[in-house]
């Protein structure tokens, strides 16, 4: 058995001997530059932990370990440029340092690298990570589709949104853990029950992210605190605070967010305010530690020892108790 | 055995009777929209000839067949926005009638979707046919990226012209032809074979496009004639064209290159009267029919029937004697 930080190690050494061709070098460049700069390897970690549970061999999973790895990174290559963003973990996105059209020919040839990778697993299993793989894939990309219009709908419930999440973050956790179970032997039955544990896991991951944004120590919190509150993002928490509102609260707060003239920081006080007095923090956190709730549940409904399961509950813990 | 035009018949259907998911409609309605834009489906075609060729079921080869279209729109889509193009087949390009976020996501899940195709084939040839698409979609982003780069480079050689042109367009062609191949049962012998036929047949086809864009027909041709002209595109024709002028035209060839006060008109018919001068017409040609050459040389190299063989030689013949 394996610690999370072993885990991480063996990620990154990996990572790092990763070699891509030479040329052309615009299109193999921004896929080691993106891949280097970092980030907790969470996805990656999760395919090894997986094989783990089952007493599988980790280094039978390393190769699907990176395709997930691989195509977490395609897919922020692309949203970066659909969003529009500078920055990513503190340095020039792919397309800023380079330019939009390398960003969208390098991120498809790491999506084909993340497909040379998923399929150097046991040909025993191949179709059925293969299934895994591409219905992720395509629930990453409808979530992030759906994530769009929301910026445009006139109103998003919150069953949309816990909807949203579970396509565009959930599901990615979830298929890795379930292509790391496969590898590592399970069943099927467990296979599938670590994927809920993972799917509800990643929706209390980005509940605490929600909270996080408003909420977090800046000092801790790597981004901007109130990031979301200044770009009118629909979190649980503003579609929490809009549905709790009375007429009133409404009203201020409909007026905030369509206000241009407040200065940013009086945006994010002000309607900070309101999430406080409507109580939002507290509703989101249950709400978080509801699916957290859910996703131990299923991990504790799979057929392995008790002893291998802590390192999952220890990373669960560590997902939605983060304060960064 | 049947006829291109059987097989075609029989792609349309398949592309027509494909349904997507309705949700979210951003993301699946320009993908049917694209593939409803029609073209000669070629590439499919080639997969079930290949089948065909070694008395393989064509029914076996159609999800892959469906495979590489669906990859070849998706470059298609994703070509599009680097190249700023406002219409496909004289429709709006994906970008144009929705938006370059719609363009990049909608791309991408055709990515996928193209996956989801591929993997479809007996588990028996799986692991190959993805090393042949994992491949050639390498093969075709690389192309497009080289083919970007030489936008701005101050030297094109002929030799890097032709690698430029036998990923961006070749491979996928031959790719298609060695996965419908192995479909059919073919050895490996005869599944590189057939691939080399059609990279070559690749080669020539983009070299007759070269010629066709020049010397084309404007009543046959369905684009307009001196179209790579009016852009500087560095095809055969000009970098030919380059390498032999003397000093006197190349100077002269540069200015027309550089002048931006002479009219469209003029720059195609003066351009053209340059390569008139320099017999560029028949060195293409001659280029061309020696890629075909090479490319029935491979053919004939095949295991199999004379007369099955027919089928790819009249193939060959249509596309490096068309004029559209």
């Amino acid at each position: 058995m394996h610690t999370i930080l072993q885990l991480q190690q063996i990620i990154q050494k990996a990572i790092d001997e990763k070699q891509y061709p030479s040329h052309p070098k615009e299109l193999y460049e921004p896929i080691s530059y993106l891949m280097a700069l970092g980030g907790k390897r969470l996805r990656p970690v999760l395919v090894l932990m997986a094989t783990d549970l089952f007493a599988g061999d980790i280094y039978k999973a390393i190769n699907a370990a990176l395709a997930i790895e691989t195509f977490h990174n395609f897919t922020l290559m692309h949203d970066d440029i659909m969003d529009n963003a500078p920055l990513r973990r503190g340095k020039p996105t792919v397309h800023a340092k380079w330019n939009q059209s390398v960003a969208i020919l390098a991120g498809d040839v790491m999506f084909v690298e993340s497909f040379k990778l998923i399929i150097q697993v046991d040909a025993t299993i191949l179709q059925q990570v293969l299934n895994v793989f591409n219905d992720t894939a395509v629930g990453v990309c409808e979530g992030q589709q759906i994530d769009m219009n929301f910026e445009t709908a006139p109103k998003v419930t919150l069953a949309d949104y816990i909807e949203m999440i579970r396509l565009k973050t959930a599901v990615l956790l979830g298929g890795a853990l379930k292509i790391g179970a496969l590898i590592g032997n399970a069943n099927l039955y467990d296979a599938e029950k670590l994927y809920d544990f993972g799917v509800n896991l990643g929706i209390a991951f980005q509940l605490q992210d929600d909270i996080l944004d408003v909420y977090g120590d800046p000092e801790k919190f790597g981004k901007q605190v109130g990031g979301d509150i200044l770009a009118n993002k629909k979190t649980f928490l503003l579609i929490k605070a809009l549905e709790l509102a009375d007429e009133q609260t409404l009203n201020q707060l409909n007026g905030y967010l369509q206000n241009t003239s407040i200065s940013p920081s009086e945006k994010v006080s002000y309607i900070t305010a309101i999430y406080n007095k409507l109580n939002i923090k507290d509703i989101a956190q249950a709400q978080m530690i509801t699916y957290a709730e859910i996703s131990l549940k299923a991990l504790n409904e799979i057929n392995a020892p008790n002893e291998r399961k802590m390192m999952l509950k220890e990373f669960a813990n560590m997902l939605t108790k983060r304060d960064n």
